[in-house]
């Protein structure tokens, strides 16, 4: 299969370039009967659009997200649902220079490498517009989710730059992340990002930084060994996003140095039920989930775009000065809060259907 | 599709158990005419076995793998190729009192939940016996990229515990790795890592570890965007591997506090050809190759089963004592090396297959 | 995956309602750099759209396409390509009353047993005005095709009721197709046909009949043994048109009385190139193409909507009589000659694609 | 993918070759905790195997399946199933002489134009060898939805020639179809159909014929709009079998003559229930199961090899006499029921399992 589509029963196709008609996607594979309207996915939309606070691109779009298919009388009926947002603040004009040239770090190269042609007008495709469509996809299977398994998506900024928040994962609520201009529910630390963030947009430079990903009271039992399993197919989500550089769950990069001794997670009884002692496995066991919060880390770099200037090649073999004149974000992280929301769910939701199937013997 | 199966193109589907009959796996996809043996495969299998050193699991297993399918006269005739190897030296007695009992961190308890039913016999399917079929799989995809595209894989072990070498990729060669018992290319930190392996076995205990993954001169231009990027496809590689809880590519989680000014790999003109002066981003622009080397951090959780006496509960609702009886490794890493070549040959064999099909505009 | 989407490398998904905001698809998987613009779609719909003679449905639609996304400055980028069609003329007024009743012979009672819920306006989603987006997508796929390969794709109308033409393959023009109010190439015939058309609707009754297929220089070498041959790929593509009953291809179901020795197409030498005596094989051998033209038929019953006064049952449970009161076709088959057409070429195209992984080898 | 998987939930790949080491196949996505041994597998492929009776190949195969993962304690596990039965009498001398001619009507020369190679051991993979495979992997299938839903299979033999019966397919059952060598419930026609391809064979022919497809209960509600519908699936499944020209359901190519008025079929209640006057539609509505009994025609042509002598060219372009010294069927037919009932199985039981997902709103 082409590479625009993900999931494998809830499986969304996303479709549109930055500076091109409209950007979003078709989702097969919904349930039918789940009540739906443009009115619960566009707060969603919302987190993630441009122009919403000080510090992200003054870029204008509404990103009025409309339903198209695939609903009727409020309510999904088992057949596609296209989603889509019509673009409308698309300055092209602002990238004109670009066509001959290779940003550093940015798609512009490959692409023509691979494609032999490239959409230049704002990255195109390989524009984090594109993850709008995702945003939307995802808040249906949020929907879903919560209301069949009362599961929630919680994550939020956990580091930007180097300053970075030791949260206690419990406190974390809807409410505090969305609190906060760069989504940090840690109010003093929040506080600090911000000036950095700020600081370097003085500087005309860019951030990187780790969203904290949080799936609270997930369904358990789902994950499909031994190459589905949950935190592959989660890792390979968040790894599809913009910008994204690495990708760790549970223990991660730290459980390498541990012993086993202190790293297994003890099983009791908490009354008949089975409990868990700790949770450095990070919520599954063999790729399954075990009903335990899952959390995860998503490390970003610091975007490509930055008003300094760089000297790169063009494609006719000359080398130029260039420094961006479009609008961006110095930091990403505050609008990638809900698109690794939406990933986690748009998975959680693909592995609760596919269990399923696996359940069928029972 | 059920979760037993990698690839698209060229797609592997593996079976078998711990302590089952044999552990194999069907490649499809394999392109015809490439000259193939088993002795192409079993060098890769040899690396991974069991009972190859001191520090390694002394189950005695020959791990010979077999053609049965898809090779004709030396030579794939680009039907499915089965590859297996029969389990010999299975003692499911070793197993027998874990029949009832949830082992701390292991997939006992979530493949219950899942199935309803569990294999019990030496973890049965979500034991790393499994990974010897992408072994054998690997095998043919480095033996077709090698000769195709000139490009090798050559995984190392980092860190163990905290033990770890800042070896320079380019002085990595498979012989300094296979050199180590612990495949640590770096002689004085391999030293090291032995000695602590040493000492955590005596301890009875288990200790994790990074492999740095290395994929030298890989096919530009490979990767499909915007959900099939190679990172994406790679990291779900990895993160379906027995015992893995991250991976990052490029500056990574590092990159995370890096500004862009800094992170940004910039191009210049080396003679008529475009040049990178440094390589941050690991290989890939945008999801798609460079043709720049590929490296990867996989971070590896101490193995759960451990000599220490646990406490745990069984099916009944007991709490129970128990210590693992069997044999096993105190640190996988040595023998998984191998597995992360492997399934980083996979991937990439995957993805040039794919282009194929997106080029074709041209 | 869910039932919307078709093919492998170039990939379908489509999405709409009869009597929802639009219809279109996602086309994933067009190679990049063929030029494309709404011209080179529109005229195949413009065979399909209703209203186009006085045999066809008077629903007034202009079905004008529109593409947004993947194409920039008149060529394709390699990203994917939204098409859609805005519905203007639809009266769910016409469908009100069927909102309770189970319509004999349609989807009515089927989906809602599986979803538990239908789009009662005009069928929904089973409606044939989802082929539409079959269309315009089939229409990317022959222009690749012809472009590429110089094939051709010639589907007309063999036979109507018991009306049947027996014209000779090579004398089949899409100019003599065109000619033909129901596209029967034949001139005689299709007088013949149109005045048991006029019948039938004047009778307030339906016809059924037969499409041929034909694919005019078929690249060679492709379909991929042993499950997706390109019969058995071609076959599906057919049986997943509505009203579609039955397909076969080369001698079909006549070739099932006849003996081997008669069947055989004979190979010999045309100076140094091998040739065929005849094609009973219909142009594909062990499911591969041998370069000869393909050809198949594919049954379609009499449409179930007729003006005809029925019984049937309700919701509830209520015995009712009703007569179709929308504008329907008395025979489909004129405007279903280009969703034929449309299918064999993402089919072929598909296959095509495919066949570049296949020969990867050499 | 590759060619040589099939289902989606129930996910089959098949290897192996006519004269290669083994014939088998890995199944995935089969539910865990149904009851299954080799007994339950092996009377199928008798059912299927060469030297069962006068009229058939004199190869002597035992068949002897053996199931080598994915059941322990005589139970599925959820994990993949490898079934394997391995090759004996293949005597690859017979074919010596066929390696340089490409035969009449066989996959000879279509799989060198596509792979650049071909095993010419006995048509290699191109063998009908292969669908021992799909035979052992339907009888799993079957099992699975008898138990859990009462559904049969019961193809037979409907026409071999111009011989032909037109019992009533409610007085089919399996002892009446295998009470006959031919495979022909009624005993009057088998009896002429036996003399038919006694003759076929001595005069060193072949002859074809058509199998009737019987799926008696099927689950309701199953089936997969807008392309996966359930006919569009099982029409591939057929479609796929060696020697298979077309397929037809229902009312078929005869329904194509019909009028609407006459093929429609009434709904009314019987009782409380809603019942169905006829079955023209032939037991799906939409593409979607109505609960009521599901029957289908696949065309045979007469198998490629006979003993006649045939005229064809080599490889290197000679005019060459040949004929086959073999051993072979002069009338698949019989042999190929057995595997109609497995690919039938398995669309039924992928399907099944695929309803899953797409009920899980309510």
């Amino acid at each position: 299969m082409p590479g625009n589509s993900f999931g494998q029963l809830f499986r969304i196709t996303t479709f549109g370039e930055s500076h091109g008609a409209a950007v979003g996607a078709i989702i097969d594979g919904c349930p039918a009967g789940l009540k739906l309207s443009e009115e619960d996915i566009q707060p969603d939309l919302d987190r993630r659009k441009p122009g919403q606070s000080s510090i992200t691109t003054q870029r204008s779009e509404a990103d009025n997200i409309r339903i198209l298919s695939g609903v009727m009388e409020g309510a999904t009926t088992g057949t596609p649902i296209l989603v889509i947002a019509f673009n409308k603040d698309a300055k092209s004009s602002d990238y004109n220079k670009l066509k001959e040239l290779y940003r550093p770090s940015h798609a512009d190269y490959t692409y023509e490498l691979k494609y032999g042609i490239r959409d230049w007008r704002g990255s195109g495709r390989a524009s984090a517009r594109e993850t709008l469509a995702r945003v939307a996809a995802g808040a249906i299977a949020k929907k879903y989710l919560f209301e069949k398994c009362g599961t929630q998506f919680l994550s939020y900024v956990e580091q930007t730059g180097t300053i970075r928040t030791d949260i206690d994962l419990n406190k974390v609520t809807r409410k505090s992340i969305d609190g906060s201009i760069v989504r940090c529910p840690d109010k003093a630390i929040s506080h600090k990002m911000l000036k950095l963030i700020e600081q370097v947009r003085r500087e005309g430079d860019s951030i990187g930084g780790i969203i904290k990903g949080l799936i609270k009271s997930p369904p358990p039992g789902i994950g499909e060994p031994v190459f589905d399993k949950l935190p592959a197919d989660l890792g390979k989500a968040m790894l599809s996003i913009n910008a994204v550089k690495g990708f760790e769950f549970g223990s991660g990069f730290g459980g390498a140095s541990m012993r086993g001794s202190a790293h297994n997670d003890g099983l009791f009884l908490k009354g008949k039920k089975i409990s868990f002692s700790k949770n450095d496995a990070g919520g599954t066991l063999g790729g399954i989930t075990t009903g335990q919060d899952i959390y995860f880390r998503v490390a970003f770099k610091p975007v490509a775009t930055i008003a300094k200037q760089q000297k790169t090649v063009t494609k006719s073999g000359k080398t130029v000065l260039f420094s961006a004149q479009g609008r961006h974000d110095p930091c990403v992280l505050p609008r990638a809060v809900p698109i690794v929301d939406a990933m986690a769910a748009i998975v959680t939701m693909d592995h609760y259907l596919r269990q399923l199937s696996s359940a069928a013997g029972r």
